[in-house]
């Protein structure tokens, strides 16, 4: 059986791509990999990639030399986690606090995690994630 | 600047939690880390985590011993990619003929990667993708 071996790339649907952009981009840091009239995609500490699609503009199939990529979209307040160190906790907590970033939830998990949400600019819910939730985090 | 060091978790929504559970976990071969009557997560390759919520069950905020989360819910075919070795793309092909799930896009990319694009039970747009898209990747 082949194997799956990570989710490379997670995307989020958003009304304003250029206020999504000053978000990641600015305040949280995130290297823009590829920027176009309807996506901009960041890295994610090297492991991920960090998808934002203009709602609506993904709609049709996009044919390319390359080959057919075909129609997505999104709607509602997603959820996804970005994992950050523990030693990490209180220097973010400290950013989000100067940025005006409001913490609408917090969990500590069994594990010994402990869980931070907030909301993007399109109300997307965010997670900062410290190792200690899941068997394999 | 602190720093976030990856995307732990995505989740997508779906209709049916069974029939999503069948093709993640008995089609895909992915492996099962919880599973709640509104929630399933699944471990990909110990890197990410998948996970599949029941549509419009995450509405409310949950509260519980270990604190807050914030309420998400999401529509629309959503995106998501799945990093495999070069070397697997056949035996890939091979299975997902095999469980009969059509091929929907493919795509060749600059950096010589290779892309397959196929359907999710709830329509959401998954991707195979071999080394060679991003500058990361």
């Amino acid at each position: 059986m082949p194997r799956l071996n990570r989710i490379v790339e997670t995307a989020l649907y958003v009304d304003d791509l250029e206020r999504a952009r000053a978000f990641y981009e600015e305040k949280l840091g995130l290297v823009p990999l590829l920027k176009t009239g309807t996506l901009h995609a960041f890295d994610v500490g090297g492991q991920s990639v960090l998808l934002l699609f203009k709602r609506g503009a993904s709609l049709q199939t996009q044919h390319s030399a390359g080959g057919t990529i075909p129609p997505h979209d999104g709607e509602g307040p997603l959820h996804i986690a970005f994992g950050i160190d523990a030693e990490e906790l209180p220097a973010w907590e400290a950013r989000l606090a100067e940025l005006g970033i409001p913490i609408e939830g917090r969990m500590r998990w069994e594990r010994g995690g402990t869980s931070l949400y907030l909301r993007d600019p399109d109300g997307h819910l965010l997670e900062w994630v410290t190792p200690g939730l899941w068997a394999t985090y």
